[in-house]
C-alpha cells in the first residue's frame, strides 16, 4: 500500500501502454521487484483494463487463478517478468533495458524513433540487500542505461523489523558509486507532485539509470502503518473498514471500485492505445522504407528464427579432428551469428575460456566508452553469474533478442535462483557452460562439477545438454534455439573429444539415440559428453579381452529424450538387456535410464586431466570392469525390464 | 605476483602465527579470496615453516598433492578456508571476524585479552564483482567489524582484459557506503613502507572493517606485466629466467630459495611461536581464575559438544499435538540453546517464518547500536542468503562456534555456491530451511521447491534432512550437531504434522527406518517429511478399500541411510516386495531406493495448502491409486530385487 501513490502517478501520468495489447513492442515496461506486493499490480492491471476481472482479483492466491501469490509472467496479462524471489525483478529490469537499448540501436533510423520505451521498476529493501541486484545494478551503471528508472520503497521496514537491524548502508551513495543518478522524494505517501517531478527528472538524465528513494510508510493508512506487522500479512477486518473510510470508499463493500476511478484509469489507457495506433502508423511507414528491418523485427517478436538458419550448423564426420566441445560451440557461434541476428550474449569474464565470442564481434557498450556500441551483440557481464542469469531473463522477456551467457558449468550454480525463474517463466535463455567435469583438470575440486547436472535435470522445463562431439553440439544449439519457451544449459568440455562414428544432428535432437548397435548385445552402455568416446573404447576392450558384446547409447539431453514416444525410447533402451550408465559426476537420476550406474559421488581432484580420469577409473578398463559386474549381477534375472517401463505416468 | 610485496609485509611485520601449530586459537587469519593465486600462499606457507615442503610446491596442481589448483582448507596446513570460487573468501573472512568478535566478547576478561586476532583477506576485482561479497561486506559494515582488514589487488585487469570493460564502479565509495574505512596505497609494487603504514592505520580503526586499495601491476616483473595474458597462465621459460635475474635469484635453479630468505621468514615465525607460548601461559592462568570458561573454550576447539546436551532434545508420543516441523525446530532450539552455547546463528530476514530465534535470545550486534552485543548469539543476516552461507563457512572455520542460518528451502539455492564449499571444506553448518514444499501454499511456484532436495542430495558430503514429526526433528538436530565435518540442510514444513506412531530419535538417526510394519506386505511405501502421515493414511485406505497390506518406511535422510550396513538397509527395503516412493517434489534420485516413484516433476501452484496437495493428488487416495498400479506392474516379476542390491559399489 505504501507504493500505491507512486504507482498511481507512474501509471496515470508517465507510462505508455495499451491494456488491449499487452505485447505492444514500444510499451513502457513495469517490473514489481518486490513481488510479494503483487495485489497492487493486479489491482492496477484490472483498473486500467487489462484482461483481469474483479473475479480474478477475488481469486487472489487461489488455486488455478491468474492472480497467484507472486506475479508470474506467463500466467497474467500485463506482467512482464516473474518476480517474488528477491533481487530478481530489478535485475530483470536491467535486462529489459539492455534489450531496449540494443533494439533501438539496431532498428531506429532517422525519423523513426521506433523503440524508445522506459523500464520502470519498484523495489524494496530486500531487493537491495540481495547480491544478484548488486551485480546487475553495477553493470547497469557501467552500461549507462538511461532508460531504466528504479523506485525504492524506502519504508525502513523488513520482515524482521526495522532495517537498522541489518541494513544500515548508505544506499544512494552505493548507487552513485555504480554510476547511477539518484534522487530522493521525502514524502512518498502524499506528495504526488514531488513524485512526478522526480520521475520527470529521471527521464531527463539519459546516460545514467536512476534510483529514486521514495520515503514511504509501510501499510500507509492502516492502523499498524510503519510496522513490520503489515508486511505480507492480510489486514484485520476492522482495519480494512477504517482504511476504506479514510480513503473515501464504502466500508461495507468489498472489491467495489467507484466508477470515477475506472474512468480516470481508462482515460489513461485510451491515451496509451492512441499512442500505439500512432506507433503502428509509424511502423507501417518504416516498412516501406526499411522493409528488411521491418520484417526482421516482426519475425523476432514472434520468436521465430530466420528461415534456413539451421543450414549454417556445422556437420562433422569421424575423420574430422578431435576438438573440445567448448571449441565446437565457438564454431557454431561463428557459423550462425550472421544468420541469427537476435542472438546477443557474452560471458561472465571468461571469454577466452568459454569461447563465447565470434570473430569480429562488436561489444555491447555505451558508445561514449569507445569500446563498442549499443548495436554490439557481445556483452561483457563481468564476474557476475547470478546477475547475468537474471539479466538474460529480462532480455528474453523484452521480446526481440535471444540471450546467451557463458561461465564454467560449476558456476551456473551461483545463478541457480535466476535459472529457476528462466524455467518457471518459460524464457529461451542459453547457458554456455564450459569446463563441465573433472576433465577440467588442474583447477581442482572447487571448480569441478559433481551435482550440477543433476540439479538442473531435476529442475522442470530446463534442458541440460552434454554433447559428445560436433554433431551433438550442433544438435544442442538447434534444440536450444528452437525451443521458444525453455531455457537450456549446454555443458561443454575443456578437453578434446573425437568426432564419433554414428552421430548425426538428426539423431541427437531426439535427446538420446543408439550410437553403436550390435546384434545380440550383452549390455547397453549409456553415456554423455566426454565419456561417450571412452565407452566406445570400452566396447573394443570388452569384445577383445572378454568376448562381450556391448551397444552404446549417447544421451545428450534427458529432458528431450523423455519427450520422445515410448516405442522410440524402448528401441534405444530395450527390454532384455542390462544397462550401465557412465558419466563422471553424480549418478543421481541415472537410475531412471539404466540398471547400474558408474559415476562420481564424491568431489574430484586437482591434477592433469588424464590423471584425474585414471584416478577415478574412467578408462576403457574401468568401464569394462563395471560392465562385466553388471552383466554378472543381472544374469539370473529373466526378462530384464527396461527402466523405460513404468507402473504409472507422472502428472504434468 | 602482484601481491607478493604486500604478502611479504603482512606476514613479516604484522601477522601473528606459529607455523608449528597452525591451529593456535588466537592466530591472525589469512584468507586468499582470489584463490587462483594460491601458488603465492603455498610459497609463503613453505617459507615460513608450515608442513609444506619444496616437493609439495613442485607437485603444484598434481594429483593427490597438498597443493591443489585452489586452496583447500582440509588438505593444506595453514589454509584457513577453501577459496577459488570468487567472492567466497572475503565472505568467509567476514564470518571469521564475526566468530572472533563473538568469542572475544564471551571469553575475554579484564586482564585476559585472550582473543584479539585480526582477519586479513586478499581479494581481486572478481571477488568485488560477485554479489556474495556485496552481501557479506554490507553486513560487515553494519556489524562494525574492526578486526577485519581486506586488501584489494587493484591491478585493473580481469580475465577478459581491462576492468574498464565491465567494472567501472567506484569501489572505495561503495565500501564507504557500507560503513567501511577505506585507504589507498598508490604504489603497491614497490613501496613497502606505505603498505605497512596502511595496514597499521587499518588496525587503529577499531569500529569499522578496512578496505585497502592496493594499486599493483599484474605479473609484476614479468615481460607481460600489466596484461591479462599473465592471469592464471604459467609464464614462459624465458620470462621466468629474466624474472629471476631481475629479483636476484639464480636463473638456472628452480625452486631454489636463498638461505637468507628462509632465515628472515623463520625469524618471523619464531616470533609467532613465542607469542603463542606467551598466550599459552596467559591461558593457563585464565584456567585458574575462570575454570568453566577455560574448559568450555578447550572443548569447543575440539568440536565436541557438552556432555549430556542431547538429553535436552524433545521427545514426542502420538498423543502430542500436530505441529509444523519449523515449529518443532524452534522447540529444539529453545531446549538446547543453553546446553550448546556455541550454537550461533540467525535468519536471512525471515525470523518469524523460520522460527530460528529462541525466547530471550540476545542479538549479535555492535554494542553502539543498542540492539544487542557481540556476545549475543542471534544474527540478523538481512536478505542475504548467499552471504549468510559463506559467512557460516567462515564462522565454522574459526573453530569456536557452530553456525546455523534460516531461510525458505527454495532460497537455499541462492546460496548454492557457499553450500558447495561447506561440503567440500567439511564444515559443520546448519541450514534451517523452512517452507519446504508446495505445502507452503499461497506463495506459489516462485517459492515452492521442486528440485532443491535433489540438488543437495546429489552434493557429496551434505546431509539433507526432511523430518516427518517431532522425534525425527530431534534426530535431525542430533546428527547435524554431532557430525563435525558435514553440513546439514533441515527441510521443515510450514504446515502442521502429526506425531507419528512408531517414530523414535534412535530409529530416525539411521536416516531411514520401518515406521509401520505388517506381516506379508504387498508393498513398501517410502516417504519423507509431510508426506509420511499421508502415506500412513494411505495404508488404511489400501487395507479397507482394497485389502492390500502396505508397510511404511520413513526416510528423513538418504545420506545417513546410505551409511548404514547393507543388512540393515535390506531389512528396511527388503527383497520380494515392490516399493513406491512418495515425496511432493522431483522424483529424481528416488529410483535408487524404490521401484516406482510418486512425486512432482513440474512447478507447483498458488493456493491453500490442502487445495494444492489435492490438485497434485497427494492424498491417501492418490497414493493408493499408485500403490495399486505399482503392485500390478510388478506382480509378474519373480523374486523382486530390492534396489539396495547393486552390481558394484561406488568409489568414495
Ligand atoms: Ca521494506
Ligand atoms: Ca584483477
Amino acid at each position: 500500500m505504501g507504493m500505491a501513490p507512486v504507482a498511481h502517478v507512474l501509471f496515470n501520468r508517465f507510462m505508455n501502454f495499451n491494456p488491449k495489447n499487452p505485447k505492444w513492442l514500444n510499451r513502457d515496461r513495469f517490473v514489481l521487484s518486490n513481488g510479494h506486493g503483487c495485489m497492487l499490480q493486479y489491482a492496477l492491471l484490472h483498473l486500467y483494463g487489462y484482461a483481469l476481472s474483479i473475479d480474478d482479483l477475488k481469486a487472489f492466491r487461489r488455486i488455478d487463478s491468474i492472480t497467484p501469490g507472486h506475479p508470474e509472467a506467463h500466467d497474467t496479462p500485463g506482467v512482464e517478468v516473474t518476480t517474488g524471489p528477491l533481487g530478481q525483478g530489478i535485475s530483470n529490469a536491467v535486462g529489459l533495458a539492455i534489450a531496449q537499448a540494443h533494439t533501438a540501436a539496431v532498428f531506429n533510423k532517422p525519423g523513426y524513433d521506433l523503440v524508445n520505451n522506459y523500464t520502470y521498476c519498484f523495489l524494496g529493501d530486500g531487493c537491495l540487500m540481495e547480491g544478484v541486484s548488486a551485480e546487475a545494478c553495477s553493470l547497469a551503471g557501467h552500461l549507462q542505461l538511461g532508460n531504466l528508472i528504479a523506485i525504492w520503497d524506502d519504508n525502513k521496514i523488513t520482515i524482521d523489523g526495522d532495517t537498522n537491524q541489518a541494513f544500515t548502508e548508505d544506499v544512494l551513495k552505493r548507487y552513485e558509486s555504480y554510476g547511477w543518478h539518484v534522487l530522493t522524494v521525502e514524502d512518498g505517501d502524499h506528495n504526488l507532485d514531488k513524485i512526478a517531478e522526480a520521475i520527470q527528472k529521471a527521464k531527463e538524465v539519459t546516460d545514467k539509470p536512476t534510483l529514486i528513494q521514495l520515503k514511504t510508510t509501510i501499510g500507509f493508512g492502516s492502523k499498524n502503518q510503519g510496522t513490520h506487522g503489515v508486511h505480507g500479512s492480510p489486514l484485520k477486518a476492522d482495519d480494512i473498514k477504517q482504511l476504506k473510510e479514510k480513503f473515501g470508499f464504502n466500508p461495507e463493500e468489498s472489491f467495489a471500485v467507484p466508477q470515477e476511478v475506472y474512468d480516470l484509469c481508462h482515460k489513461a489507457a485510451a491515451k496509451g492505445a492512441a499512442k500505439e495506433e500512432e506507433w503502428n502508423q509509424l511502423f507501417a511507414k518504416y516498412a516501406e522504407e526499411f522493409k528488411a528491418e521491418h520484417d526482421d523485427l516482426v519475425r523476432r517478436q514472434k520468436g521465430d528464427l530466420p528461415e534456413g538458419w539451421e543450414k549454417n550448423l556445422p556437420v562433422y564426420t569421424p575423420s574430422d579432428a578431435a576438438v573440445a566441445s567448448r571449441k565446437l560451440s565457438e564454431t557454431v557461434l561463428n557459423k550462425i551469428f550472421e544468420a541469427v541476428p537476435e542472438l546477443v550474449g557474452g560471458s561472465a569474464d571468461l571469454t577466452g575460456s568459454n569461447l563465447t565470442r565470434w570473430k569480429g564481434a562488436i561489444d555491447f557498450q555505451p558508445p561514449a566508452t569507445g569500446l563498442g556500441t549499443y548495436a554490439g551483440r557481445y556483452i561483457r557481464f563481468g564476474v557476475r553469474e547470478h546477475g547475468m542469469g537474471a539479466i538474460m531473463n529480462g532480455m528474453a522477456a523484452y521480446g526481440t533478442v535471444i540471450p546467451y551467457g557463458g561461465t564454467f558449468l560449476n558456476f551456473v550454480s551461483y545463478a541457480a535462483g535466476a535459472v529457476r525463474l528462466s524455467a518457471l517463466s518459460q524464457v529461451r535463455a542459453i547457458w554456455v557452460a564450459t569446463h563441465d567435469s573433472i576433465g577440467l583438470g588442474e583447477d581442482g575440486p572447487t571448480h569441478q562439477p559433481i551435482e550440477v547436472l543433476t540439479h538442473f535435470r531435476a529442475l522442470p522445463n530446463c534442458m541440460v545438454w552434454r554433447p559428445a562431439d560436433g554433431n551433438e553440439t550442433s544438435a544442442a544449439y538447434y534444440v536450444a534455439l528452437t525451443s521458444k519457451h525453455t531455457p537450456s544449459i549446454l555443458a561443454l568440455s575443456r578437453q578434446n573429444l573425437p568426432q564419433l562414428e554414428g552421430s548425426t544432428i538428426e539423431k541427437a535432437i531426439k535427446g538420446g539415440y543408439v550410437l553403436h548397435e550390435v546384434e545380440g548385445a550383452d549390455i547397453t552402455l549409456i553415456s554423455t559428453g566426454s565419456e561417450v568416446c571412452i565407452a566406445i573404447d570400452a566396447v573394443k576392450e570388452l569384445k577383445e579381452k572378454h568376448n562381450i558384446k556391448a551397444r552404446v547409447v549417447s544421451m545428450p539431453c534427458m529432458e528431450v529424450f523423455d519427450a520422445q514416444p515410448k516405442d522410440y525410447r524402448l528401441s534405444v533402451l530395450p527390454d532384455g538387456i542390462p544397462s550401465l550408465s557412465i558419466e563422471v559426476m553424480s549418478t543421481m537420476g541415472w537410475e531412471k535410464y539404466s540398471h547400474e550406474q558408474f559415476g562420481l559421488n564424491r568431489f574430484g581432484a586437482s591434477g592433469a586431466y588424464l590423471d584425474v580420469y585414471k584416478k577415478f577409473e574412467f578408462t576403457p578398463e574401468g568401464i569394462a570392469k563395471r560392465a562385466i559386474a553388471t552383466i554378472d549381477f543381472w544374469k539370473d534375472v529373466p526378462n530384464i525390464r527396461s527402466p523405460i517401463n513404468r507402473a504409472f505416468t507422472q502428472l504434468i
